[in-house]
């Protein structure tokens, strides 16, 4: 059991909690409307990672019943597949770019849950970046977090940005969405050339098959396939048979939520779904002094290609991206702020460079 | 110390947990970004609560300590007090909505947070039906969570709806925007007739001191105000002074989170801030079998005028709007669904008549 109320404690430090039993409920409702492009039911069913079970010990034998599968996983990876296809057979490298936060149901039913903090700022506008390389870009993104484009103009309530016009004709007030003439015509190149895929994703059970399915989907292009994993994934979960079904009552006292580690997903995805790609992980703290050593313990853990390392505060203006051999600093500078460069930026510059020698070089 | 790590389990039933040291941060960073019309920096000082300490014998003295005053709290208030007299002495009656789901920190530099799903539907619809009904509205909102009139168009990207005419005229495609000239006509007139006073939160902190703020604000016209308090409010949360400074480290294995009680506001919002005001909160099951049961509950716990009951699943066609000595059902008929009647018409004509009522006989 994974929920538990305080019920007494010591004065040694200790707490003693009793158990609350709660009505089981293993066929988990997973709470979250997909609305994404693929939408649709989302199953009760459970699935194996049978290639997971070796990689990742501490979870073995229990994520076939932890982590719900969305129901349009298989639409999804067969839509990923021909994309990837498509644009490999033209010669494109195709980015698989996540992108914000992901929801931990505390309730089957649920009312209540864990998130983690993320606008998905970051992987929106590295999308447009990796666009303006020639890569096409699948978009694996948080239901409502930041879009390529689109992320220009949030915060801007849309009513407040049309004039009505005589004869029923409603026109955009320009002084109110700076540049979109030229942001609306980027964005409709890309859409009608078909170089952006999306693929939305709410909870961490979503995100987890999502990107095996785009693992798999995008292992026939080998090293022209690049993961760029900015999505802010929880490292806690409470499992399906341990979560009450209803809302938690507040008229019983205190809450202690007892939560276990996500199995980390970077080591088979590295190892057994997608060996031959290019693989980017993102390590944000908030303590600065810690973040090297976590960036390297990552790559030495994992074996991928290189961490884009950074601290909550100053994330806009300074990451270093760090590989095995190497440690590269991207900062922006004040001309650079002003001019309203970003460092995301820079960073797909730095990537999209060593991608193309690691392409070179595995061939 | 709230937070805790998992280190043995007896055989007994009962867990034994040892308590971890964390780095304590009393000056609570705010993590949100206030963006309000009223937008400005987050203050660190705390406030003294003295009207809810004999309310609230449970939290009696924590709370000048435990929840973070934001910065714009007395600009906010002004405001809203401007506001209400304002439309009080036009003769009209005044609203205070609540919307949206209520954030709660799990570390001071916020990278993980527990939350409540709410799209702040109910309240952004329902703020549409009380300016019909001829009231002034202070919808006082989670950041990004549904807006009156602009929720019609939620989900639909922006981009998405435009057209590049010659000349650098950008146009509405208004098959993607059903009704817009309607919508946006009805806009326009309540925003150019200030009927209409957003106010913005994101955690639990901002909502409860915003909250405060707009009863102690709309004191002035007492029997004309009403308070519909639809946001989803956390029930527990984490005092600042028991919380990790930093982001929770994922490798030191499985994480127990110890969550205190949030005092009941309702209480001396009902007892000492807005008593003359006819105030109405909402009960969100999941179980229907003890809805019923809660509601009456609250009516005497609080002693407001009327709890609007309603369960997850059929909120949306069905609720029951409990008073001391009534209960009347409110639903939708297939029809009326059709036809995309919303329930909140209902609930708000409902309670808008029972207002008037109410203000009758009290004067």
């Amino acid at each position: 059991m994974s929920l538990h109320r305080f019920t007494s404690r010591t004065n040694t430090g200790v707490q003693v909690l009793r158990t609350r039993t709660f009505i089981l409920n293993l066929s988990v409702r997973l709470h979250t409307l997909i609305q994404s492009v693929f939408g649709g039911p989302v199953a009760r069913a459970h699935t194996k990672w049978n290639t997971m079970s070796g990689s990742d010990p501490a979870a073995a034998g229990s994520l076939s019943e932890e982590f719900a599968v969305p129901a349009h996983v298989e639409e999804v990876r067969s839509l990923m597949a021909a994309f990837a296809e498509q644009h490999g057979a033209a010669g494109r490298m195709v980015v698989l770019i996540t992108s914000g936060g992901t929801k931990v149901p505390l309730e089957s039913r649920t009312v209540r849950f864990l998130d983690n903090f993320s606008s998905g700022r970051r992987g929106a506008s590295s999308a447009e970046y990796f666009l303006s390389q020639g890569y096409a870009v699948i978009f694996l993104h948080r239901h409502r977090s930041l879009y390529p484009y689109t992320r220009l103009y949030t915060g801007v309530n849309l009513l407040d940005c049309l004039t009505l016009e005589g004869a029923g004709l409603v026109t955009v007030d320009q002084r109110k969405l700076p540049n979109i003439t030229k942001v609306l015509k980027r964005y409709q190149e890309v859409k009608s050339a078909g170089l952006l895929l999306p693929v939305e994703f709410s909870t961490l059970s979503e995100y987890l098959h999502l990107l095996k399915a785009a693992a798999q989907a995008l292992s026939s292009i080998g090293s022209k396939a690049m993961f760029y994993l900015a999505a802010a994934v929880s490292d806690f979960y409470i499992p399906a048979s341990e979560m009450p079904e209803h809302k938690i009552q507040s008229s019983n006292g205190p809450l202690q939520i007892s939560m276990k580690m996500v199995p980390k997903i970077l080591k088979p995805l590295v190892k057994d779904w997608a060996p031959k790609a290019f693989v980017i992980s993102f390590k944000l703290e908030t303590d600065p002094s810690i973040l090297l050593e976590r960036a390297r313990c990552a790559l030495d853990t994992y074996n991928h290609q290189a961490v884009v390392a950074n601290v909550l505060d100053t994330r806009h203006g300074y990451v270093v991206v760090v590989t095995k051999d190497s440690q590269k600093e991207l900062v922006l500078t004040d001309e650079e702020a002003q001019r309203e460069v970003e460092i995301e930026e820079k960073i797909v510059q730095n990537l999209s460079h060593a991608h193309i020698q690691f392409i070179n070089q595995k061939g």
